[in-house]
């Protein structure tokens, strides 16, 4: 079919007998072999390749701006990605400059790559959103190959895909197969979620992974920023949240000129970033640099000195809320905002005579999920005035509160029956939906364990065509209670990439040996673009990781 | 009883409400607390530390040859960890450098540590062995710090564990209690095995963790350098076994002179370097560059073309072996030379006419153990006429081969039960034993693993007190089939550490609590170090991990 010497070369699996003590896991080696489809990651919608190749040169091979694009030269998250995929396809120093005046040029090279912008507003200066056409077109011909999308966002993805045709030969020169590509994804949100509550993140560690999210077309880095543990992001408006509640006030926190990099750095990236300010439970870092937000618990008549959930029955809780979200709204230019609702532990709230009285008042009864209703319920018209729509957990849902028709409900509990049911039954009650459950890459096993991630589809439940559509995707979760800078890199990919194939490819796209095949190439390719993506098994990359 | 204020702002573990997820997994979240033992790891034999406390400054501390110490200037192994415990402790870019003229040494400071090496050899130039005294005493006092050290290999261990005392007070001042510490290990086989055939090893992360082996005070790198997958061993003598076995011939091989280079290196810091050949089985690498090493399959009455383990048959197969393990038993200078013999599978030399025709000449009937133990009775005459000593895994014992009286036998089978009652079966016949069962690292869990890890004793089964003392030790092992440079390092620190502690310190040593107390803080110097060694927990370090 196609030429992939290098990529073949790159990456050979031995069989051998298993060794000393996994005798018991090893039910089958797996044993590499070539995909049709070579490295390409996700695999894209339509894939036509031909045996037909060319080379490209360094020195005179070009990404350039269509003619007829909507997007010239000063679109510069264009230009950014020009220069990147170029530096990946050909590395940043180059060999051989000093020839490339001399160079005859060969005709059956393959001399540039032209982006082509069809729509007339390419979203260049724009934020992506959960709208937005991610679709491209690929040809890949001798003397040019053209790249066109409606937008920006699908010439990004376009870009990628390019960079994954390209391949080294057998003498090492850089060559593509002619190809058709016709490509856009399955689910419009394709998230990971990262916690820098558990343990701070450096920006660094955060930047490296939105720079591999986009290898794996990505396209939502929702921030769980703040939880117990800590408080890092310094509000404007309440700069006692993160001064108090973050592990230091200067070492560990995300200034607003950190949050700003970050989303710029994730946009030149179509990747949008939702924050998380989950509450009223997992607050206890809220409490500390905020006073009477969190309700006082009582151990008998007495406050027994801890703090629960925040405290609902206050007018300073909603004035506090409506301040802090007014901020929220202004610094995350995403039309979404996460809101949490999760695991409200009623404990706190019970042992206190102010809230028994508010819950009299109110004729809740006993059911202090009514409580929390009229919390999430006060906070939700808040977060709607600052003209944002949002995510919660599914507990939110489960509980009955009231929702807006564009609620997106986010099902992370239960084992797959569970998360099965209620994808049913949220999309039943005409909610859009989105997957974690079992995409929480924190829990950690021996062995292949991204077969796993692979395998879990956010459409297999039981509903109509109508309740399928209504799923827009899902998310890959690593939260933070055993994860740092140390080691979350390679604890994230290539496992996230098992789920980074699921919601962009076909829903047929199932052949566990063929995406072997393809991951361990992806994976090797990822290390050779400096991330530490651990291994799916023995083997070796051409160029091995080189930090430590 | 003794401050350290910097080491107690360090770490703050959050107790707050456990997030998503993990309600089946936090029984007790750990809380810390600083340990009367501050930041020592492992704990030394016995430690007295007062209230009092002096400061250390850079421009003026100095670690010095005491003068009645038997190794003096010229002890270069001795100088190079003055260096690296004075960069440690300092680091390597001095503040301050300007004004050191000009300072008034303060009387109250600690001016000095002197070494003082006790026995006439101080053994600066040798290698270390398994009989080596590794014991050391300290006393820290004003104005000055004394390391007594029969050995040299005591005074590195006590340089580590004085740089451990040192801590910052809340201005940040270096500063170090009065102290006096009489330590020495436990057993004096501590080791770590890595693997750098089922994913190759560059010699940076090999180094980095002979590195961070001394801040733990392991002494063994036992390394499993080639197995069925690869074979990147350059030899000398054959060339064409990397040339032909290795994954690439030249970018993953160790050369002689890398080989030497981790050997010094490790020497430097007090640790063996321990070569595992594994033959008869694990040897699929080794076929490729060496004809008719390995036993041809049969298929029916034809050979199949592929190969089981060695062939025991030929005198070839000798004549090779004499050879290789003359050259490794120059190659590397330690006294022993792990031998392999696990998982020997009989299939292939079953299907083989001219291995049955052996059999029945030798009167072997069906029994293919008599076969591998023919084989092994003369690997073992080879090795033993290089004057080399074995370890071997625990089936070479299990089978009945005739050993020396000085074999190690390594276990490493089995459940608790069951390699208990090896180790006590083992002992029984008076053969010194070191385990590993408990401590495969290879092996991941969600959750803080490493207790399990701590917990497991190596004299924990039922024997005599004469049994119990030819427990040599123990080994974590960190086999490689889903590691490789990426993520080796988190993975195998700080849970490595947990065997460290076992290893050197009392057997009454077992308090959990303190342990994750005194370990969350050796993870953070580990970081501090370089080393991206993972969290134990939700948690901080003042300065956190700075790669990525």
């Amino acid at each position: 079919m196609l030429k992939f010497v290098s990529l073949l070369l790159a990456l050979s699996f031995c069989q051998g007998l298993q060794h000393n003590n996994i005798d018991d896991y090893v039910a089958a080696e797996p044993v590499f072999e070539a995909s049709k489809y070579g490295s390409l990651w996700p695999l894209p919608q339509k894939v036509q390749i031909s045996e037909v190749s060319f080379k490209l040169t360094s020195s005179s091979f070009r990404i350039v701006d269509a003619k007829a694009s909507s997007a010239g030269p000063s679109c510069s998250l264009l230009q950014s990605a020009y220069r990147r995929y170029y530096e990946y396809m050909f590395g940043s120093a180059k060999k051989q400059w000093w020839s490339k005046n001399n160079r005859r040029s060969d005709p059956s090279d393959l001399s540039e790559l032209q982006v082509w912008i069809t729509s007339p507003d390419s979203e260049c200066d724009g934020y992506p959103s959960v709208t937005s056409d991610e679709s491209y077109e690929l040809t890949v011909n001798q003397p040019v190959a053209v790249l066109k999308a409606p937008k920006v966002w699908g010439a990004l993805h376009g870009l990628e895909t390019f960079s994954q045709l390209v391949f080294e030969d057998e003498y090492g020169a850089k060559s593509v197969n002619a190809a058709i590509i016709n490509d856009f994804p399955r689910f419009q949100h394709r998230g990971i979620l990262l916690d820098s509550s558990r343990h701070f993140l450096p920006i660094k560690v955060i930047l490296a992974n939105l720079e591999t999210m986009a290898m794996n077309k990505f396209n939502v880095f929702h921030w769980h920023i703040v939880d117990d543990q800590s408080f890092p992001y310094l509000s404007r408006t309440f700069p006692q949240l993160s001064e108090q509640g973050a592990y230091h006030p200067y070492t560990h926190v995300y200034t607003p000129a950190d949050v700003k990099m970050v989303i710029e750095f994730a946009r030149l990236r179509g990747i949008r970033v939702i924050p998380e300010f989950d509450t009223p439970g997992h607050t206890q870092s809220w409490g500390k640099g905020q006073k009477d937000l969190l309700t006082p618990c009582y151990s008998g008549s007495k406050p027994s000195g801890s703090f629960g959930p925040v405290n609902p029955i206050l007018n300073t809780t909603y004035d506090f809320m409506a301040q802090f979200f007014t901020e929220i709204s202004t610094v995350f230019p995403d039309g979404y905002v996460h809101l949490g609702g999760d695991e409200v532990d009623f404990t706190c709230w019970k042992s206190n005579p102010d809230i028994q009285k508010f819950m009299e008042q109110q004729h809740f009864g006993d059911d202090y999920r009514k409580l929390e209703s009229f919390y999430i319920q006060k906070l939700l018209d808040i977060v709607t005035s600052t003209k944002k729509g949002y995510l919660i957990w599914q507990e939110v849902f489960d509980n009955g509160v009231k929702l807006k028709a564009d609620t997106l409900i986010h099902v992370w509990k239960g084992n797959q029956e569970q998360y099965q049911n209620e994808m049913a039954s949220v999309t039943a009650s005409g909610y859009q939906t989105l997957l974690s459950t079992p995409w929480y890459l924190n829990r950690i096993s021996y062995g292949q364990d991204w077969q796993g991630f692979y395998k879990a589809d956010p459409q297999d439940f039981k509903g109509t065509d109508e309740q399928k559509k209504l799923v827009i995707g899902g998310e890959a979760c690593l939260w933070g209670e055993y994860v740092d800078a140390t080691n979350l890199t390679p604890r994230l990919w290539p496992r996230a990439s098992a789920v980074a194939e699921r919601l962009w490819s076909a829903k047929d796209v199932t052949d566990i040996g063929d995406a072997f095949n393809r991951l361990s190439l992806h994976r090797c390719r990822m290390v050779e673009r400096g991330i530490p993506a651990e291994p799916l098994f023995s083997s070796y990359c051409p160029r091995e990781y080189k930090g430590v």
